[in-house]
Order: structure tokens, then sequence, then C-alpha cells
């Protein structure tokens, strides 16, 4: 039960083996989140330091809990309470944290690679936590557990992303993701929120949303950012919501069941209403607790294997 | 040894049975802090957030020193390094944690009624830590110990609870309790800043200090919120701490013992002197440890007792 | 193996067999983080407070890591994030969190003295974390701990300390400690920053860098203040570097072999060069695995003997 891989930095090459395994062993860290004792001795003695360089809420607790719930010491450290402010560079901070002997870094960082050049200068496992618009692993990780959860397999599901693939690492680690387990993925948004070429990665790129949910099994929504908005990017929330939101109206006209998916936080009444959020086909607080679990299994896996 | 609560919102309604079943424990768990090695597994396995909306120095390190000797695993979320600023609502944030199996969630925020409204949208435990003008309770517990601690009990004492009753959750708190536990309450304070109505709640109101000195067993002193001063409320400082301070001259005029207490943190020199704060028959250092105590109480007569 | 002393506030004062005991536990303790399970029960049941006052990210990391690789409950506290902002003083504070009954403060201040005063009202052990311009005593404890390690003893050994005397309690920590364990110390730098009168401390005062690296078998470099540039101290940076600053050209002029230090965090390119830094005669990670070896002998001897 070992995997290829040394660090998590993205879903991009790894192995279809890899991914099976992390995600069977993540199931089995469900059951143990649904103990009244959630707690499982794994990484007893082991040091894992969250660096979070952009601010998160639902990532950094999910890893804390993963962490605390194998049992690891952890430190949590972010940027602005750092001594970066003193004109330190990534580089001697990283270091110097390492040179305390800590096992594994878990980080968020806004600068694209920035995980992949950790590992150049440090011999801790690393796991990407988001780095820039590049990737998100254990998002898709989650998302993928939870859409094989509701049914049974990836092989041939038909998954839709709508809304910025462009800036959207949890987009990106989707498709290698999926795209690697034999999923079929069309991405769908507005022309200037869709990369140019993105069909070399395997997906089909699809422009009217009521097309799209015709053929899905799964729709993921992805979370717009306001602040693109009036930057030629889209021209208002409302035109985006009439176009591309995920509403009631038109999931109505859809005769099948799709499961609803979205990687949080949320701008409800936007790119997804409220009651769909909320019906009983969206699966997003299962993607919650799933991410707990596919965390531990990649600390488990990455970490705990080390062990000796 | 089981509450009739299942969560602690606020005194208002909770019977004297429940109270006196978490001071009893709150008592023992006082031992147990005053040993060399001040830890017990009862909440091993158990996961508490800290959810922080108002900034809190004591109240929460009161709770995360609780939570931690009584060996459960913590998260701490504070508002201001949260996604919220990504425009998260709070139903969606708290959602998302406990959506991760957390067991108990304490919050404080600056909504009377949050504790409450939180109930509804998740299955944990819920302690309230302050909500808004409304209660915290455990505040008045830790109240409530200290002065059965040094009176032997809480029936028919008369205690005076002097300042800014109108705002204070920490008076109406007390108020639920003490008269619940068949002591005398006395509000005392400029009309500005006792509520209309108050008399229902089974309290005396009383305006002369020196007047409800000569009756109190116990005066417990409420901080005097600076910004409110020249709003109507009260004129200055001066003439506040003339009318209302806890000042030696005015205890040296009653010629009985008198327990001193404050919720802390005092503005010395306005609604309280330091030699006052300090005297022998100040207690306030005791709340202090109290709190700690009762916390470790009704976390483990809430959340451990579900252990299975 | 007890230590004289009750607190740790400064190296001014700590007789040699104290710092004797200190550096040869903290080499067994070493040990423990060279293993794969880097933890020990020493402090379990302890409550350690860490009480930031200035930001902080190596040093807070460091006796965090410390804390928790020996079992002690941590609770972190600094200074923004509290209700100082509520006007409340440093003494109610810190009183009111000692009233919870714990064990140690470790305490970092801008205060020079503060936590000597910080003793004054409260039972636990205090560990002095820097204390504004005055004492920094674990940085200089884990200093001697590299030096020995490089060297076998500190006896005799000649050290230089290159820049901002004056304002370094690096430097004053160093003074006091290499001093009383026999070293010869020499410090240099710009006028402006040696200050009046620091020969009675033992040490030589010497201007000339070149002269000083003829001598010296340690160089220990500190960290220049940017923001004190202009303000009568020194001209520029690059005047700053050409004086006194560690280059490689420098260095090669030197025909022997030098150890190079620096506490961290480092301005490259001003007070030293990258590639002297990181040149095989830099022992500068070696001082920060180091640091978490020497907190964790510093905690032991002075919390973890008073168990039982």
């Amino acid at each position: 039960m070992n995997l290829s891989i040394k660090h998590l930095l993205g879903l991009e090459g790894v192995p279809k083996d890899d991914i099976n395994t992390i995600l069977d062993t993540a199931f089995s860290f469900r059951e143990v989140l649904e103990r009244p004792v959630k707690k499982v001795p794994t990484l007893q003695g082991k040091t894992v330091v969250n660096l979070f360089f952009e601010p998160s809420t639902r990532t950094r607790i999910s890893f804390e809990l993963a962490e605390k719930r194998l049992s690891a010491d952890i430190v949590n450290f972010s940027a602005s309470v750092s001594s970066l402010r003193k004109g330190e560079s990534l580089k001697d901070t990283v270091q110097n944290i390492l040179a305390m002997k800590v096992d594994t870094i878990v980080m968020r960082h806004s600068d694209p690679g920035a995980a992949r050049l950790l590992t150049r200068f440090v011999d801790a496992v690393v796991i990407n936590a988001g780095d820039g618009t590049h990737e998100h692993p254990t998002q898709a990780l989650l998302d993928m557990m939870s859409m094989r959860e509701k049914l049974g397999t990836l092989e041939k599901v038909n998954v839709a992303i709508v809304g910025d693939i462009k800036h959207s690492r949890v987009a990106l680690s989707n498709i290698y993701g999926l795209t690697t387990m034999g999923a079929n993925v069309v991405v769908c948004g507005p022309p200037t929120f869709i990369p140019f070429g993105i069909e070399k990665l395997g997906v089909k790129v699809m422009y009217d949303l009521d097309e799209v949910l015709q053929f899905a099994d799964v729709v993921m929504v992805l979370r717009i950012q306001k602040e693109r908005m009036g930057k030629g990017f889209f021209p208002s929330l409302r035109e985006y919501r009439k176009q591309f939101g995920l509403t009631r109206e038109r999931l109505e006209k859809v005769r099948r069941k799709l499961i609803i998916m979205h990687p949080g936080p949320m701008n409800r009444g936007v790119e997804i209403d409220s009651e769909v959020a909320e019906s009983e086909h969206s699966i997003i607080l299962h993607q919650v607790l799933n991410g707990v679990a596919v965390r531990m299994a990649v600390l488990f896996l990455l970490v705990g294997g080390k062990r000796g």
C-alpha cells in the first residue's frame, strides 16, 4: 500500500493506482470519522507544519483536523503574523522551519509552482494545499471520492465543471484526476473563462449549460470571483447567473437525477441557488467530510509509511 | 449525573438541578487543577471548535485550557483570519466545519441569539461563550461557583450587580442563574443603564450604591464600556466613578465584610479601584481559576456523557 | 541535574555549571530530534503559555516545537489578537492567565526587563524569549551549543560578534554566556553601534573587520535593522556592507577556517552574502535545530524537575 509519488504537488501525472490507493484508504478513514473516538495514533511523534500564505478557513481546518486525528504534532504558520514582515525570504523561512526537523509541510501559496519549488530545498514531504491558479490536488481527490461514493465508480462517469475554468486550481486538478480515472469531463463557462487549448487535456468544451446538463451525471459548480466582474471576463453577476447559474428552474428542465457539487465557499444566488445547494441531490457537505478523510489518507500514505 | 439541557445557550430556564450538577462537577475539577498533572482523558478523540467572532483573551484561553485538560482535540477559528472575507455566510462556515464531524462548538458572536440559531443547523453540542448583549452562561456559572466557594451556598445570598446592566450579558446570565438558585439580586447603576422592566426577572433596582452596599454580601462590579461615554449613558468617567465606582472610601463606610467580584477586564480607577480589586475581600482571581473548572464541567457533562 | 536558577531571564550572572548542565541536556535532546518519533512524555499535563507581544516566527515556532516534543499543553497568546485592545494592562492579562494554573510562561516583549518584572507577580516559571534590547538567553545558549558542537569546547575559543552590538539582545546574551564559559569575545561594528563602556563586560572592541577575521575562530554576524539607516547610525546599506558585510572576497583573504553564524533572519547581500550563508563553514541551520534542543533542555530542567 505504497504510493509511487513522494509528495502530493498536483494530480498531473499521478498514476491511476496511486489515486485508487488514496481513495481506498480515505474510505477506510471515513469509518474512523463516524466513530465516537475519531483518533488513530498513526502519526504520533511526527510534526506537520501548515504553511498558509493565503487566508483559508475550510482547507486549513480540514488539514488540521486530519492531522490531529492522526495524532501528529502541528505547527501553524500564516504569513500575516510571520517574520516575512522583517523581509525574510520564503526560502529562508521554510529552511529554518525545516531545520527544526519537521516531517511534512502542507503549503498554500499564491504562486503557481510554489509547492514544487519547495521540494527543491527541503527534504520533508510536501503537500500542496493550493498554489495559485495551478493545482489543489486534495480538493480534487475529495471530489472524486464523493463521486465514487455516490456512483460506485469514476469510470465513464460524465462530469461537467461549470464556471471560471481558467483561474481555477480546483478545475485543473479535477481535470487531471478525472481523466486519469476514465471519467468524461466537459467544461462549461463564458468563453473568457475557458483557457485556449484546454481540449488537449482530454476534456470537451461546451458553452450552453442547458445542453451540458442533458449530458452530465455530476455538475461541479465553481465559485465565481466577484472581483473579476467588469474586467472583460463577464458583464454582471445577474448576467452570469442567467447563463451559467445552477438555478432550480434550470434543473427542473432536466428529467434525470444530477449530482450537485461545489468546492465552496458558495456565492448563493450567483453561480448556485440556495435551494439547489441544499437539495437532496447536492453532496456539498459530503465533500467537506470526505475532505478530512482524503487528507488523512494522503498524510498516512506519504508520511506514516516512512515511520521506522 | 446527566443534565436536562443538551446545549448551554444561556441560564434562562436552566433548572436548579442542572446548575447544582455543573457546580458540583466543577468543584471536583478544581481539585484536578491543583495537581501537578492537570489532565484527564475524558474527551480524548473528541473535537471541539472554538469559533470566536469577537476578540477575546481570557474567555478563549479559559475554554482552550479546559478543553486541553480534558484531552480534547481543538480547532481554533477566529473571524478575522477566516474566509468570511470571501463573503461566506456564518451558516455556510459553520455547516462546513460541522460536516467535518466535530462534536462541540464553543461560540462567541456579537449577535444576541447567535448560539441558539446555531443549534438549528448543526447537530453538535453548542456552548455559548457570549452572544452580544444576551447571555454569557459560563461566566455566570463561574461567578456562582466563586460565591458558593466563599459562602457555602447561594440560597438567600444578597448579591448586588453594579454598572451597565442594560448591555451586560454577564449581568443577565447572573440574574437568571442567581434567582434560580434562590439568591436575592439587586441591580444598581445609572438609570440609563437599567433596562425598563428588569424587575420582572425577580430583581430589585436601586440607584444609590452606598445603600446597596449596606445590603449586599457580594458586590459584582461590571466593566464600564468607555465608548458609551457622552452618548447619553453617562457624562464622564469621573462622574461615573464618583457615583458608582467601588472605591476604598466607599467600602470603608461599610462595617461588614463584602465579597468583591469583577468579570474583567477591569478599568482600574473607574468602576473599581486597584486597591479594592487587590484587597483580601476580592475573589477576582478565584473567578478566573473557577472559570477553567466550570468550563471543564460543562464540557464533561454535555460532551463527555455522549461518549460511547 | 538541577539548576541554581528558577527562571531563565538572561545569562547575566548564570553560573558556568548551569550553562554546562543546559548544554549537556540539550545534546541529549538533539538525539531525540534525530529519531523518527521525536516525542518524550516529560511535560505531560504541564501547561506552557507562549506570550508573544512582538511578532516572531522562528523563536515562537522553535519554542512551540520544543514544548510539543516534551508533550506539554500549549496556549498561544499574541498581543495583536488580545483583549489588550480593550485597554487591559499587561499585569492584569498575565495574572489572569496565571490564575488558570499554568506552569510556565515563555514571553517575548519589547520592554527591557519585562521578563524579570513578570516574575514579581506570578509564581510560574518564566522564560525570556527576548525582552527589547536586553537579553535573549535561549538564542545565546543555542549559539554556544552550536559552537561547542563544532569545536568541542567554549574555553579559549575566539568569537567575533559583528554588527549592531548596541541594540542586540542576541549580542548581550552571548557576551554574558561566552565570557562565563571562558571564551574570548571581540565585538566589531560602526562606532555608533558599540555601546560606551562595553569593555567592562570583558570583551574587546575592534573596528576593522578584516583584522577581526584574522583573530576569530567563530564569526557571529548580526542582523542589521534597515530602519536605523540614515538616523545617524550608518549612512547606507552599501556603505555598511563595504565595511562590515561578511562577503566572499573578505573571507577569501583569511587563510584559516572560520565558523559562520547568524541568528536570522538574514539580510542577504547586506550584513552577509548568500554564498557565505550557504557555504560549508556556515552553521546557520545547525543553530536552528539546536534551538529546539536547547529550549527542550531549558523547559525540562526548569519545569520538568518540579514534577511530583
